[in-house]
Parts: structure tokens; sequence; C-alpha cells
């Protein structure tokens, strides 16, 4: 068998998702093998990340710099915000490269099993941002999920003022998915919000 | 998209085996998430680690202690080595927990396309073991492949001296497992190996 402290990185990377204890162990083996060309950089790495990394204390997204680098970005639109359960919707959302708005996260959805209520989910510093920020709309992308949906109705309810839009994501059929895999729900919002094509 | 520290860890993390770019992504955002419990505990393990990991002097194994846990063991009997292909087959035996004897990890197998040599297996280092430890038996515990049994014939030729056992792993059926799933070359062996029951 390993080492102690080898083994407590084995123990360690096999509670991050998708590595189970026997990955863990041929991820430890290569890390072993490799020292300089992958130990040291993932060290360092995760140095300067477990030293830098913060909570960003007006979106909740999280960066090495405060306040993140959607917020501290001038050439992001301030006046529309995206709401998002968490961090990796967030980064999904970025990858699209298509928002140019800014985002608050929500940190979770309601859920009385998990204890968690609106209070939870920091609305009042996204509300303490509606007018400094003269914010128009706010998009409620959240998961199509029951949990998620009722959060959103929850949020929106919470966040109607005149003269400020609150949407949501539009359900419909993903891009390159066949219909006959899709659940029913899926197919019948897709109908219910058919759109005519162009000519 | 994360600021660049946090893509570095993620790209580093990606070249772990069993992680690609995906899962790479959703251990970071976990590791984000959960700092105090999970970034911070995996920093300090990979930190110690990387400042101890040495390969042992003596058989090859990778530790945090010189020479290694089982070669600094007097417990484990010095006369019996085993030659494995590398760290990895090395902790898988002693997963067993049923072998008392050391190790000679060669650190591959001979390969004439990846240019590794009868010289390359630190075999000068085995042969230097086998007087001052009175070595009874090498038992080579290498892969049942082309390469491993190539490999195993060169070391057995190598090591052929009065006195000294060489010997190899048994083949068969793995326990558990259906005839009809196995190759034929293993069902050949376990034929030609069969042995008495107990009556
Ligand atoms: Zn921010
Ligand atoms: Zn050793």
């Amino acid at each position: 068998m390993p080492g102690e402290a080898i083994d407590r990185l084995i123990q360690t990377l096999a509670r991050l998702p998708g590595l189970g204890p026997r990955s863990a162990r041929r991820a430890v083996l290569v890390l072993l093998r490799r020292r300089a060309a992958l130990l040291e950089p993932l060290r360092d790495a995760l140095a300067l990340v477990a030293e830098t990394a913060r909570d960003c204390p007006v979106c909740g997204n999280i960066d090495t710099t405060t306040p993140c680098a959607v917020c501290a970005d001038p050439g992001r639109d301030a006046g529309l915000i995206c709401v998002v359960r968490d961090v990796a919707d967030l980064w999904a959302l970025e990858r699209t490269g298509s928002f140019r708005g800014r985002y608050h996260v929500l940190g979770g959805l309601l859920s009385a099993l998990d204890g968690i209520g609106p209070d939870d989910l920091g609305l009042e510093r996204l509300e303490a941002r509606l007018g400094p920020d003269q914010v128009r709309e706010i998009i409620l992308a959240l998961p199509a999920t029951v949990e998620g949906q009722t959060t959103a109705h929850v949020v929106a309810d919470r966040l109607e003022r005149p003269g400020l839009i609150v949407s949501g994501l539009a359900h419909g059929v993903p891009l390159g998915s066949e219909l006959d895999y899709l659940d029913d729900g899926t197919l019948n919002a897709a109908l219910t919000a058919r759109r005519p094509l162009q000519g």
C-alpha cells in the first residue's frame, strides 16, 4: 500500500465528482510518475487558486479577482442581469459567449427538503442593484425542473416593479436532438411555442 | 469564463487519466464551492506528496520515505523478490495483502517501438541484491501480454543462477468469471494447468 501522505492524497482526490477510489489511485500514480510535468504544476495551480479564489460580493460568481471579471468589465451591460442557480450554470452561459450582461448567482434553489427559503438566495443583494445599475431586465436562467420553475416564480414575484422586465429562457427541442428521444413535456412546450419559419 | 488561475487549474486537472476537460471543470467547481472542506485539504495533500515522494533507490517503488515502506520493513522477506512492471502493479499486489516479500519495479516492459531495451529495466540493481539479500526466489509478476511475456523471458534468462528459482504467475480462469466470456488463450492455459480437486 502507498504511504500515509500518498493515501491521503488518493482519498482527497476520490471525493471529487467523476473520480472514485480506483480512478483517484490511477491519477495519483500518474502524478507520482510525472512529478515535474504534472504533480508540481497541479500543486502550484491549486495553491494559487486556494490563495486567490473569492466569492464576488456583487454577483456571487467565484473568481480570483474582486469583484469578479464579469462585474469588473465596463463593457458588460449592468442593466441586464441573468439570474442563475450556481457558478456552474454561470460558466455554461459564459461559454456560449452570447450574453453580454451581468449575473446574480442564487447559490441554490428553493427547497423545503433542504431548508432553502427565499432569504437564502441573496435576493436583497440583487434588489439593491436594481436602482443604482438602472436594471431594465432580469433573465431567470433557472433549471427547467419543478424546483427551478418554483424558484423562478417566487423570484419573479419578488422582483415585480413597474418598468422592469422579468423573462425566462425559452423551452423547446435541443439542437441536434431526435424528437423520439425527448420527453412529452419538452415536445409539448416546443409545440406550444412554435414559431413561423422565414419563407 | 473563469479567471486565468482557475482556468490553468482546470487544464492541469484535465490531464489526469479519467478526467477530461468537462469533468475537470466540474471538479474545480466543487473545489471552489467547498474551499475549506476540499480545496485546501487537496492543496495540502498535494504539497506534502510533492515535497516527500521519492523513487525508492532499492526497489523503484514510489513512497514518501527512503527506502520505501516495503524495503524498510524488517518483517518482509528479503529473499523473495517480486518483479513488476510499474508501481501500479506493485500497489495492486500489495492490496491483496498476501505477498510478504519485496519488489523490483522494472519501470516498463521491453519494447522495440518505445526503444526500451534490457538496460532500461534496472536489472543491474536487481542483480546487485541477489547475493547480499540471499535471494532464493524471483517471481516475475508481469502482464500476460506479448510484451510482458517477452520481458519475462529476457529477465529470466538474465537471472539464471544455480539455486535461484525464477517463477511466474499462474494463468487461469479469473475468480468469478464465466467461461464463455474468456478468450481461448486463457481457457487453454487453464485447461493445461488443471489441478486435482481435494476429495
Ligand atoms: Zn461578480
Ligand atoms: Zn523499496
